[in-house]
């Protein structure tokens, strides 16, 4: 599967800058705004970007390992959140409907059957992977598919005019398996790299660290190779590895990436690794908590729009940061300059 | 003036928490969201809190110590953003479009005479205060009469159904003012207080502090008191002033008020010393970048809810961040609990 992802340039920078810079307010008075408004700027190649048709997706899927006990909940949740979305009763509808954000769940590998249904799309691979304490979670041929099934659906979209996606998840284990992947692409000990998830107790987290090192042997001992796709096999989530598509199909569409916590946040670790132009797409909305989020936002060299102590993701925090990012694009728009509004610039 | 000013008081505290805790979601999830989400369900006592007409008000005012150099801008520049408030064209009017609140200018004391004009409510006190360097900035009746104007635009916003306003400001040289009110209110020293504004290089930093230094003393030869009215009136520009006694209305009609950076917190600050209950109505909105605000905040047990390097003012991150204040009602209305929406609570 081949990406064309190029870099968003800098040959407007220029004139972006100094649009930014002659508005009426103090140089740099917007402080991480100006910076955003530059970069999608850049993205879009244009002086008056627009967000268009902006899309939540939420990708779902289930893991072996959850069965294991790498979370405090059951694996059911998986199939009854999304059914809680499907209904519009979870954090994220209710985000979404505020913040004027089309919302769509993608059941990448739910181990439940839900039939057709609206505002559901349809990209299974499997009834959940299998358990990575064992085998690898996925072959090489399903995290193929699951990376095709994530590029077409953002194609959909942005055939339909859809220039921005906010990514989120959904799938009990998978800050496990976030953990595993950002311990193998940022070189952070695995210890570092593991957290509570959705609310361990100190037993829990014992348990999950000694199952996760467990995984991090069998792999290891397997002489399987070190590449990110391969790791992406090993460890991921039907979600994640479907997230990896979207996100690498989404910038090769110059289209402007909204990434969510730690599990969106593991699936940009291994698009930048496959794809680095990647990250310049790519706007980070919540400083997650789990303690592997340090890890990976240095990794990616990323700055959190905010920090509200979520953990919950599903795109929440995407959702909650897209009017900073709609600001960013308004202000570059409909805010005066210093000439036009008759303001006496700094004396 | 006498502010009736309760305690939101906690007496449904079990049952909105017992609500937040039941909603779709790990406990906690939603980390800061579900402690706005307790605090306006107290200020308002009821487990279905609403925010209605929300309103931004730009509190504006000169300073006679601008002349003295206090700023990077000339004086003219307050009522030349006043103007551009009125057209539509600065940062305060696109946030607020926005995000779907009201925006109206208080002129409180600028140092222009703009007429009668749709937008901006005539509340000037006089033609901008006199310079503090050499005498107090206001009269004791000056000040009494900027905060009975500031109660009187809350008072008549509540009546038509508004239940929360953001504080936003303009006045060239009103950090320098914030400075001296924030040092005398916390005991920060005077030095730790100042910043660079809207944008001082560091000769203009060194005059903006000796010029303070000098207000300082000449307050202190005074025999002066140091109650925070006297400190409102010997350091206060007419736009804290009558910030102040709007601030003290919204508490008295349980409103929420949300702060936004270093000259607004320096009204609630004095606000807070007047009236201690005020300070539970507060939700404070943007961490400014100015060294001073961190005595502010301390001083007010206050966590931000953005930082963003912002050092805009208007009220731009009062406007920013409504959308997250926002957030936190809607979820608590119309999420589904783990009952309603079949999904299994922690194992």
């Amino acid at each position: 599967m081949l990406f064309a992802i190029s870099s968003p340039g800098n040959s407007l920078d220029a004139a972006l800058l100094d649009k930014i810079n002659n508005k009426t307010k103090p140089l740099g008075a917007l402080g991480q705004l100006e910076q955003l408004a530059l970069q999608i700027g850049r993205m879009q190649k244009t002086l008056t970007p627009a967000l268009t048709s902006p899309q939540i997706l939420v990708f779902a899927g289930d893991h072996g390992a959850a069965k294991a006990g790498v979370s405090a909940y059951p694996q059911d949740v998986t199939w009854q959140m999304v059914e809680n979305f499907l209904a519009g009763g979870a954090a994220i509808n209710v985000f979404s409907r505020q913040n004027g954000l089309a919302l769509a769940v993608v059941d990448c590998g739910v181990a439940y059957d839900f039939g057709a249904r609206d505002g559901l799309i349809d990209a299974k691979v499997a009834l959940g992977t299998a358990n990575y304490i064992e085998e690898a979670a996925m072959s090489a041929a399903q995290c193929a598919q699951a990376m095709a099934n994530g590029a077409t659906i953002v194609r959909e979209l942005a055939a339909k005019g859809c220039n921005l996606v906010g990514f989120g998840e959904m799938g009990i284990g998978n800050t496990a398996a976030a953990s595993l992947l950002t311990h193998c692409l940022t070189g952070v000990p695995l210890a570092d790299c593991i957290g509570r998830g959705t609310g361990l107790d100190d037993a829990g987290l014992i348990r999950k660290q000694a199952l996760l090192e467990k995984a991090l042997a069998r792999y290891q001992a397997s002489g399987a190779a070190h590449d990110p796709l391969t790791l992406l096999a090993e460890f991921g989530g039907f979600e994640i590895a479907t997230m990896v598509g979207a996100m690498l199909a989404a910038a090769e569409a110059r289209m402007t990436l909204l990434i969510d916590g730690f599990i969106v946040s593991s699936a940009a670790l291994v698009a930048c690794r496959l794809q680095p132009a990647l990250r310049d797409y790519c706007i980070f909305c919540h400083r997650s908590a789990e303690p592997g989020a340090r890890a990976q936002l240095q990794a990616m060299n990323a700055e959190p729009l905010i920090d509200l102590g979520l953990r919950l993701g599903e795109g929440t925090g995407a959702a909650l940061a897209y009017p900073l990012v709609k600001a960013a694009v308004s202000f570059l728009n409909e805010m005066a300059s210093f000439e036009s509004a008759g303001v006496s610039d700094k004396s």
